[in-house]
């Protein structure tokens, strides 16, 4: 499917019929997406998922065949969408950026017809990889400077593998297991063998590890990474290191009490003359793993479920709401879902070191004054502009902005227990 | 993309390459999928993706382009993928059966070749789409009857929610409101209006939910569902009858203690003479709320996030793990990941009156003897044949397939508290 416009609801579609009819369709809005909260306990989120929410938008078109699985609509409708294009405005935090509760992550403008149904899609592309990020970024402050490998796309819905490969590349890991990843995004493919490929090797006499250590370098060469821990640990090692010698890229285990295991592989690589290979740890780890693993000779770490899971936080619970039409700032009255009218924007406050203190949101068009001391930075970026992209997208970009907001945090912010967000948010309101 | 061949691992190529090199690649192996235990507390799961499985295996095939982002690989290893088609055989658990720890879900015959490199591409399907069937099983049991909705897409990967609408579906959910599903697998489609065409009806005089009303049922019906929280519920309930007539087909509530509202917004109703109106009540639900609201009168339960992120439990934690080569049954030896070699069936053991009360997994060529007094069905039917498609594939069989199994459950195997698999595996060895 090249058209990305049934990624959508239907009641955004009955919306547009009704709108269209009673002639409300082409008020002017503003949407806005943010989360009313983080997950529970997290100090800070990371947003990801602006430039494939930007090529999905170019993508939402209704052709023919689209408009044919349509038919509840009215034809007024029908026709209304198969020319639509957007032709609005889009601000919105660059990818990478830190965002806290309230923060108007993408604000998106034009009329009511042509924004209500970018819901779903926005929604989906942010809820999804701003998930990822958010626990991603974790993991990479507690890995202080240690590699990490995303390798959980088994465990993700194959589509959602490749978004979640993209947005823990965009957080500071090293790279990705997923091919499609890597075509894709350029995110860079890493991996090596599974246990597998040593159990393929048993024979009428029994398994035979060494045939299958040898068979691996002899295709890929001693910098390869061995798995170790199909049988026994020690025997392993002795296995690779017999297999590659000394030069040996890397060994790798995937089970058992990791930090016992690894100090003494460590010890026995060491004996055995391979000072360099390294050691890559997998097995269920998060970011509570990774940081127990910090007073161990731990070289990289290979993480999974918990990453395409977004640990604990599979959704970032960003929302989509109306809340300016025709100039007039709209919000439902709801208990605990509260939203704050009007169109907005976020004036970050630092002091003079870089350390964050606190996320201003406030009306669009009137930036609080900048109080004595501070420094304030403006987040958001315009993206689009009458229906065209004036954003510049840049992986690399986003991975140094995700560096320097984790460096921005106050000190507890980093913290992995459960807390407040890092920074308080203000919402300041419209000038009587 | 039309190839899903690169919805794969690295390291599964590069196994593949290396089992080529050395000959091993050629060998007849057996892969299973299956699960060392259910999701924490949970009493059973639901076997979901085989018919996106079977689709996606068709098109996993390496075109000139997919392979030129496969630089890493050595000229054999290209060609080989360059022909490659499986030609193997599967067997597995048709979709909608209920599944315990141990069971193989899958089983793929063939050469090592071809089948490890389908790893990862059957894990994302099976992980992500059994994590939201097992889920949305127990809403279904939970809800006794009632209609239930899908409307999570917005809070998952945008092709995730598809899959997630169809797995919601196929145990049992009426319909959902994503569009793409629709069009893909004929799920229904449904949904009405949300907040935001309330908030649209504002006007420099203020907020006109009356107004918004009277166009939505312009639009589309007095059958039509009218949301009434978005200012006062009362008013909103008044305002929907006044603009639909007592026919108004329903009212959704999107916030506060449903179960109060629930009741006065049925006595309301009544007492305007819209007594066969129904109320559909969301807002965060999962099987639990949907349980608690059992005593009050809804109608209908429009579900999001805890369904499409399977209820605390995203990934079903399936593995895919070689149990033969050339005949001999391999494993790894492995705390806490045990797995069992040989290739495997079921047997599923019941009463007569139908409870079953055993899932008896045994090597594939010898079924043990049913037990007297116990009934005893075979699981597994076969899928594939010499790499094509043999089994029927059929949503609405796979919907009666979960209904039946929910019922064959013990009394307590329906229990939303969290306790032990509802029947217990007994792995049965290969006689001696």
């Amino acid at each position: 499917m090249t058209t990305t416009a049934l990624f959508t609801d239907k009641y955004e579609l009955t919306m547009l019929a009704a709108a269209l009819r009673d002639g409300t369709a082409h008020r002017r809005t503003a949407f806005e997406v943010f989360a009313r909260r983080l997950p529970d306990g997290r100090r800070y989120g990371v947003v990801a998922g602006t430039e494939r929410f930007v090529e999905a938008l170019q993508r939402f078109t209704f052709d023919e065949e689209t408009l044919a699985t349509l038919d509840f609509l009215d034809p007024a409708t029908r026709e209304y969408l198969a020319d639509y294009r957007f032709s609005g405005d889009i601000d919105g935090y660059p990818e990478g950026s830190l965002y806290f509760p309230g923060s108007p992550v993408l604000s998106v403008c034009g009329t009511f017809a042509e924004c209500v149904i970018l819901e779903t899609l926005a929604l989906s592309v942010f809820n999804h990889d701003s998930a990822i990020a958010s626990a991603a970024a974790r993991m990479v402050s507690a890995a202080q400077g240690r590699q990490l490998i995303e390798m959980g796309s088994r465990r993700a819905h194959e589509e959602a593998a490749v978004a979640a490969a993209r947005a823990a590349y965009l957080t500071g890991f090293a790279g990705t297991s997923n091919l499609e990843a890597q075509r894709r995004y350029g995110v860079p493919a890493l991996g090596t063998s599974a246990h597998a490929f040593t159990l393929l090797h048993t024979t009428a006499d029994g398994p035979d590890e060494l045939a299958a250590f040898r068979a691996q370098v002899d295709a890929l060469g001693v910098g390869t990474t061995l798995l170790v821990d199909t049988y026994d640990i020690t025997a392993g090692v002795a296995n690779a290191v017999a297999a590659a010698g000394p030069e040996l890229g890397a060994v790798r285990i995937d089970s058992g009490d990791l930090g016992v295991l690894v100090r003494q592989v460590r010890d026995q690589l060491d004996g055995l003359g391979a000072t360099g290979t390294r050691i890559v740890v997998s097995s269920d780890l998060d970011e509570y793993a990774i940081a127990e693993l910090r007073g161990y000779p731990v070289d990289s770490y290979g993480v999974g479920t918990s990453v395409v899971t977004g640990s604990g936080a599979p959704t970032a619970g960003m929302v989509y709401k109306l809340v300016e039409v025709d100039g007039i700032p709209v919000a439902k009255r709801s208990s605990h879902k509260e939203s704050h009218g009007g169109s907005k924007r976020t004036l970050r406050l630092a002091k003079p070191t870089g350390t964050i203190v606190e996320e201003v949101v406030h009306p669009a068009d009137s930036p609080p004054p900048v109080p004595d001391g501070l420094v304030g930075q403006s987040v958001a970026v315009a993206i689009v502009r009458a229906g065209d992209v004036v954003a510049d997208f840049d992986l690399a970009a986003a991975r140094r902005r995700v560096a320097d907001g984790l460096t921005s945090l106050p000190w507890d912010g980093l913290k992995l227990s459960r807390g407040e967000p890092a920074i308080p948010t203000r919402m300041v309101s419209v000038a009587p």
